[in-house]
């Protein structure tokens, strides 16, 4: 084996390790690690295990709880609200997803708010669940402010990513995934690594100005995706997922990077469908497929992926290549382990 | 009185002497001409009463029923399906938004999926009907193939509006309504009235190539709003008020201007949440003002409108001035009076 090329079962274990050595309770562990590794195979790498390091920071700064036990409130038969108990966002979300699939199931709709909870990683992880299970979903969280309003110049919005999708017969589910910003924080620490300019249009200064240093933009204001419809986007993230829930509102979130004084306070948003109401699954299928068919066949072959197809080509690769790491991603890890003293399965 | 500026209460009472010389039943009469004004009285007069001259040459083609019964199916105590039995998409609409709005009175949440329906003008309308009623609402509709998928080079989904909104305790509703596409068909519309070229990456040719000229541009294909971002929000307006509901489905939805041989077949969806369930609405409301100041505050004075802020000024403005028709939608309308012999009320 390459020294960055690891199976996913060995990267989850070496990730529990890790987690456990900083105190984290074994469920949360298996449920944290299953979500970073997820998002590493579908290639979604900036919300994968490279995140761990800055967790565990967290956990050490006692800023999210080892051992946490979120509390569901009902509110209707289809509607509960949680407190996410200050446990990672990955780990409160799975809770959230389980129980608006256990509502959809008996009532046809599930609605789960989410308080008190923190960083969350990617809406498309939950979306799948809900998808495995047959079902529509729709997942949005809000996050620190980085994204001026439309018309604005100082950051007041997170980049408050939006997820939505459902399933197809061959398992690869629609997910789109998106952040409601102009880009996400994510590839402006991608484009630092890897060197570039960003184009206009995307980063201002507080004078309005654009920004296309990566490293200026890093500090700089994102704006948000199409001007005022990714505005509107995010304030429908920050009314569902915050204002609804009770959860942190704008400034009141804090950023998993920078902000070592407070919580993460995020709030998130979970709906989900359960298809079977409408129709039976087959006909949904049937007609999905038509519409999908339609798609394909409007532009040049090949030409047009719908949302997440991208991810399931990456997941297919990766599964019998095993998961590719980036250099200063292992160095992390390497550092964390030495810490705990914990040998990393590419160390023989 | 000016010609071309006339007080809501004489508007309406002509638009349904002109619907009803139709032969159009008298609800829907009162529901389609109130939806057409509240648009133009908001300033969205792309969805006012200039509609109606093509909405009743389709009634004459036999294309809408001047007499619908909407049907409802129960799916689950929180979700219906609406067949909207081919009646105005306004109307049809209205019949879904107040079935949602009850399911949420009772049960916290409701859904309304539609089929069979047609053009339902603006999204913010319906959204706002929730609104009123202190309650949050989705409302999407799908639309006749006139936007590229992202990587495509023909028109495969509608420019599909997303609307989204909430109550402010002023009355001022947040009013989010979007099209997913990177103009409306109607922005279009205006430009070749008014002049001017449009910007590239709104509208290419069947080569990909940008059309500038809105004339060309009017027969070109719209490209989704920031790309990849776009094309996932028209899927999902397109998966949840067609592929869900059983309406039609890409090219199975017929244009309002273009297709005179087939119904309009469009589906719509609808959800409502009772703000109520989740907390007083007093304590929304202060949640909701919070953001909306720091919002207010993250920008220059003055320059941070919120989603809908404009709507509601023009609307102020129009209850004290009447509202201002352009020439070509009085002549439209005069033109439609004198094929029924009815005298417009601005002509004394």
């Amino acid at each position: 084996m390459c020294t960055n090329s690891v199976s996913s079962d060995t990267l989850h274990a070496f990730m529990v390790q890790l987690m456990a050595a900083s105190g984290v309770d074994a469920t949360q562990c298996r449920i944290v690690a299953g979500n970073l590794i997820w998002n590493d195979i579908v290639g979604r790498t900036n919300y994968g295990v490279e995140r761990l390091p800055v967790m565990l920071r967290r956990v050490r700064a006692g800023l999210i709880k080892t051992s946490a036990t979120p509390v569901f409130e009902r509110l209707s038969d289809t509607t509960r609200r949680l407190d996410g108990d200050n446990g990672f966002g990955q780990f409160v979300g799975e809770c959230a997803i389980a129980s608006a699939i256990e509502m959809a199931k008996t009532h046809g709709t599930g609605i789960v708010g989410v308080w008190n909870s923190n960083f969350f990683g990617t809406g498309a992880y939950f979306v799948e669940k809900a998808a495995e299970k047959g079902m529509i979903a729709l997942v949005l969280s809000n996050s620190f402010p980085k994204v001026a309003a439309e018309g604005g110049l100082r950051p007041v919005l997170g980049t408050n990513p939006f997820a939505f999708g459902g399933p197809r017969k061959n398992g690869r589910s629609l997910l789109v995934d998106m952040s409601t910003a102009s880009l996400a924080g994510s590839t402006i620490r991608e484009k630092i690594r890897t060197g570039g300019s960003l184009a206009e249009g995307l980063v201002i200064d507080d004078k309005g100005q654009p920004l296309t240093d990566p490293v200026k933009a890093g500090k700089g204001t994102l704006l948000p995706a199409a001007g005022a419809k990714g505005f509107g986007l995010a304030l429908m993230v920050e009314m569902l997922s915050a204002v609804l829930t009770g959860a942190g509102i704008s400034k009141e979130v804090g950023s998993i990077y920078n902000d070592f004084d407070r919580t993460g306070n995020n709030g998130h948003f979970f709906l989900v469908l359960d298809i079977k109401r409408w129709m039976t699954l087959d006909e949904y299928y049937t007609r999905f497929e038509t519409l999908i068919a339609m798609i394909k066949a409007s532009g040049d072959d090949g030409d047009v992926l719908l949302p997440g197809e991208a991810r399931w080509n990456m997941r297919e690769k990766n599964l019998v290549e095993g998961i590719a790491i980036e250099a200063e991603t292992l160095n992390g890890l390497e550092t964390l382990a030495a810490e705990f003293g914990i040998k990393p399965p590419w160390i023989t």
